[in-house]
């Protein structure tokens, strides 16, 4: 079989979110392992899940690896070349959906074990640690902008060509950098097909004593990546980073 | 004397034991230094322990340093090669066992300072958090797939050649993902001499107040790797990755 | 537009800031995700705070990344040439209060919900363990003697030139390594600019219910580290490193 | 002035310790900001300790960098020339010294605010978890062992040459390995230099309250780690590693 571009967004974002969202089910669910191992163990997941997902996608055909509709955008500000935006995010959405239903698989006795409704669907998808609109949507924007900075001065022309396997792992850095740093708010989603795959994927499971997929909140971390996600692909552009 | 791929695997695999079981040891048992420390420590443990074990196979003359069956398995499905199952299991078997005697010896004095049976048999090996035959055989399949798939992504032709002393690094960092992500359930085995020998070595050596080596799970380690095994290698097969 | 160092300092010293600061909001702010998840998270924050501010900085133009008035001053030092401390020193404070601005957007919400003025502060810039003047002086020299030494060692000629990408990240570890060892007792300022802005910011800033802004132990912070940064910069030009 | 091995390995060696026993300080005595911040803290501090004593002690001119007399013994033996075993381990122990007591500086106001005499002697040096003298030298041994293999194997012919810069930060990640798995009982000296000359220090300095310094207990962090270094030594040349 041929791998391609589509392939590899979604098998990498489908191993991204099977392993970020996973490390979520560890910390948060009741009579895991990882039960109540905290927010080092929480944002060290997500970085490597960062990491390994790219490393999957580009094997899988995704020379880009974005795993992220933000990341997709932002590039496709920064070259005016909108062609990838439509098939990229595709794969994307269709891939997070896929790594949430294995999170579920991968921890099925857990979630009966689980008495709260809130720590189900932190499993699946973020809300906010304070609840306000405004503050929400900028945090979720800043934190993409400074993503995408990232991103950029990762693979930055002015460093020149990094060492071959550095880049995957530079991009997890970053993303555990984010986490640490500025996920203290709205959990850092940074991407809309991080946060509405998997709460779409939360709606639709049989997870016992499910409550609420908290659907008012679902438009932040969409609206607010793609904010930070425009802003930083203009930036790119006009520093020709 | 003569390195080779056979001494390779039986080194790597002991030093690989010796550090994983050993990081448990660490966390479980009473009285050391790194009681109670967590998962962070555990997994970092077993993170660090694979990157170890490989450099140290590759000197010891393994330049494949698989140091576990299911990876030994998906490589031979993917390259449809079937010549380094033997030895190499072999090889791989009894490194474990001596790594996990090891494990036995280096923390010698605490062995009667704990009084759990439980906790004794969980340094050498894997038990379930939930026991459910079903999941913990789907858990068991699926990080070991990951695995896979995260091997054949960072050793991938369309990466290039990774600069010298990442290789060993990423894959203790792919093992620190699936062990802080996927690990929750039962404790990431992902591999038959992982699991396997130490069990035997735990039943074998005169532990004060050991209880049972709980054989009646052991398949589930066995098993559940090897099915990942063979689908992530026909994955490879059939994507080339 | 035109990417230039002033502007490098400026956005990487930002980025540092807004990470590093963030980092500190994060742990010590009340209803945040890593609400008191402790020293490591602290530390790895910085630390990839640091890596990251390194990696926008060269991409928006400084090739040297200084980020800090005494690393600045210790290559001044080190090189006898003292054309960059004026507006690379400008640049970071500019660029320091930005981030430390930005942090204050970021944890908008979470301010209100935090009793502690002291807790506060300490988003901001750095204070004592233990108030004593003399013991805090030398922790802050000692700390930013360690910090040139090992920037020095990284980027030795004896060492050749480093994998592309590697750089960034090995700063990185020397300020986790810093932090971690050295940081108990006054906090790793080590810079003025990392100090001296994010307590303007905290001055300026309508915080609610905050304190005192503490400036009688402001210049410690920024003495301490150019004492450490001259003793730094004259062992590199007697040493040739 | 001049950088030569024997400065390099003094300079390095001190620090090593700086950052080493730093590390402890602040995890073990009272009041700092890392006070009881635990095991994976203490493990990461004394990686990256190692990490950056090797930068600078290349800068200063040890191409070598064993900072450690079990590592100089180690590969005398593995290459039959004993020309560096005095020089060396008399910088090691210089420098070893000289390290604890800037450890002693930079935590100066925190020794009177530590009741725990047994706390501000494991800023210097090793005790054992359990005491047992036949339990704790094994231990010693073994650890001392792996780090001989692991250096073996991150510097093996049959790697090829490492990408530059990753080789020290591999160091790093192999003494983080074996203090999170292995150093759980007596706390990983695995050196010579890093007990006697801080245990010296803390005999000599002016600690308030201190207790004694164990000397009993002395001759097992030296004598250990030898054992360890020459079966290491003779099992590279054996295998040619």
């Amino acid at each position: 079989m041929q791998t391609s571009p589509f392939l590899g967004e979604l098998i990498g974002t489908m191993v991204l979110i099977l392993l970020g969202d996973g490390v979520v089910a560890n910390v948060v669910l009741k009579q895991t392992k990882g039960e109540s191992s905290g927010w080092i163990v929480i944002t060290a997941g997500w970085a490597f899940a960062v990491t390994m997902g790219v490393f999957v996608s580009k094997a899988f055909g995704s020379t880009d690896a974005h795993l992220n509709p933000a990341v997709t955008v932002a590039f496709a500000v920064a070259t005016n070349d909108y062609s990838h935006i439509v098939p990229y995010i595709t794969a994307q959405l269709i891939g997070a959906f896929l790594g949430a239903t294995l999170v579920w698989l991968q921890y099925l006795p857990h979630w009966a074990a689980t008495p709260d409704p809130d720590a189900k669907l932190a499993c699946f998808a973020t809300g906010p640690a304070i609840r306000n609109t405004g503050a929400n949507l900028l945090s979720e924007s800043l934190a993409t902008l400074v993503l995408i900075l990232g991103l950029a001065g990762i693979s930055s022309k002015n460093l020149g060509e990094l060492a071959i396997g550095v880049g995957p792992y530079l991009v997890g850095i970053l993303v555990w950098s984010i986490g640490l740093s500025l996920g203290g708010t709205t959990g850092y989603a940074m991407s809309p097909a991080r946060d509405f795959s998997p709460r779409l994927a939360h709606a639709l499971l049989p997870i016992p004593n499910k409550g609420s997929s908290d659907w008012g909140y679902a438009w932040i971390p969409v609206i607010g990546p793609l904010i930070g996600a425009v802003i930083g692909g203009v930036l790119i552009q006009w520093f020709a980073l």
